[in-house]
């Protein structure tokens, strides 16, 4: 590349980075591509580093040694992770989305780009330091959120369908329990898709019994797989005790009401601000 | 926000421009954000704008007017375009992938966010100025495509499903044939899901005979809508007479030859180099 002035690289250096979260970037290859010495490429990254800070939207990491460098770790402050899932609990308790049943009408939300991004960086937050190898989800509706964190965790995303395609190849069928409404269901993920030993994290939209999660701790037992973390949007308040016991969820779901038309809906404790008891 | 140098600045407006591709920035807000004069700022886009030429991905265009600005337009060029599908192409050829029944595995490629995120890209500059406004898939496979298009647009995604389920609310329900397997299918889709009067842009992985594409258009129709665009990853070369006449296509597969182990695919007409006639 054509040698660029200190702005360009700056602009360089944060596009680099942040497009590719977790990956370490060795000092000594920006400073070849940059036709600049390794201390002002150094001097460079501070600057990202103290913007990222600024903005919020991440962090720097340095990793000594021979096959050291930095990497960009996304996510963001506890402050800022709480404003975003007020915002979410706002805008989701609208009575205007009460379906008929009692139901919550969401799927606006979770197929938004900007909206998902937001979550997906909360949750790359919690779990970028776990050595994740896979994200896992299940069909259909959780399927941009788990990809949107497999993208920020920079690893591959892992669908398991209900149906088996010719497409997936020799495939593992199990079959779960839903926690809630106690009915079999199948699940079936390609043989090719998962390597062994490795670790998952499993990404939903809605966890009411908590059945499908522990059907995929089943099902990743069969690749010699290990569960490493599970994260879900919202989990409903009840039941309370769910079939599995380690998992983050973002917002808590305590009622929809048809008939005084009130959804119930906060950030999860974990994200519940000290100061707004709501 | 605290005061701001110029480096700090150009890497800001680099994010804040690509992170929101569409959307029209007035150089006026960006101005009082950043506490500097609007020619200053006005600079550091033009350096941005230089930048994002070198690295050929996207550009910067100026809307005139009061309500003007700049907005960023993802894409590639077509040489980089060219050079990502044949990269692709490599990679889809390996006779490893070749499944019982003469099927090619492909989930690891369009599961895999990095891969992903260029095909949407290329997606994304043709289909940027056709004034879309929801990119529509159909379940499953085509999702993280669809949704990493939407993204690009900075517009959502919607989803069709096969069954319909509580939280989707009130639905409409169509019946089409898919065109390869002469198999009748469902397509289901909330009412909430698209605003009447709207342009919408189909994504999916995978085409044979445009039945599936053809159900789209027939169900858009049923919201007022209509398909503004039409855009898969692989076409099969045969049957070369699709279902559909408009749409565009980045990669063609002509064969899968279990027997002789023999892949044979590569980019698609638009997208084929002059010089290499493989």
């Amino acid at each position: 590349m054509e040698k660029i002035n200190r702005n360009e690289r700056i602009a360089l250096l944060m596009k680099c980075l942040t497009d590719s979260p977790g990956e370490i970037m060795n000092l000594g290859s920006f400073s070849e591509i940059l036709s600049s010495a390794k201390s002002t490429i150094s001097e460079d990254i501070d600057i990202v580093k103290n913007l990222l800070a600024k903005l919020d939207i991440g962090s720097i990491e340095t990793i000594p040694g021979a096959q050291g460098g930095v990497r960009f770790v996304p996510g963001f402050s506890k402050e800022k992770s709480i404003s975003i899932l007020q915002k979410l609990c706002d805008k989701l308790s609208d009575s205007q989305r009460i379906l008929p049943g009692g139901y919550l009408y969401m799927l606006d939300i979770i197929y938004d780009p900007k909206l998902v991004r937001d979550i997906a960086s909360i949750f790359a937050g919690h779990f970028f330091h776990k050595g994740i190898d896979y994200v896992v989800t299940v069909e259909t509706k959780g399927i941009p959120l788990a990809f949107a964190v497999a993208e920020c965790l920079n690893i591959p995303l892992v669908i398991v369908r209900h149906n088996s395609e010719a497409t997936d190849g020799p495939s593992v069928n199990t079959k779960y329990i839903s926690g809630s409404a106690k009915k079999i269901q199948t699940m079936i993920l390609s043989l090719r898709s998962l390597k062994r030993n490795s670790k998952v994290l499993f990404i939903d939209d809605f966890m009411k019994g908590g059945g499908t999660a522990k059907g995929i701790i089943e099902l990743t037992k069969e690749f010699d797989c290990e569960v490493a973390g599970i994260g879900v949007l919202i989990e409903t308040a009840k039941p309370s005790k769910k079939l599995i016991d380690k998992y983050i969820s973002l917002l808590s779901l305590n009622v929809v009401d048809d008939n005084e038309k009130i959804i119930d809906i906060k950030p999860s404790v974990l994200y519940r601000a000290n100061i707004t008891q709501r």
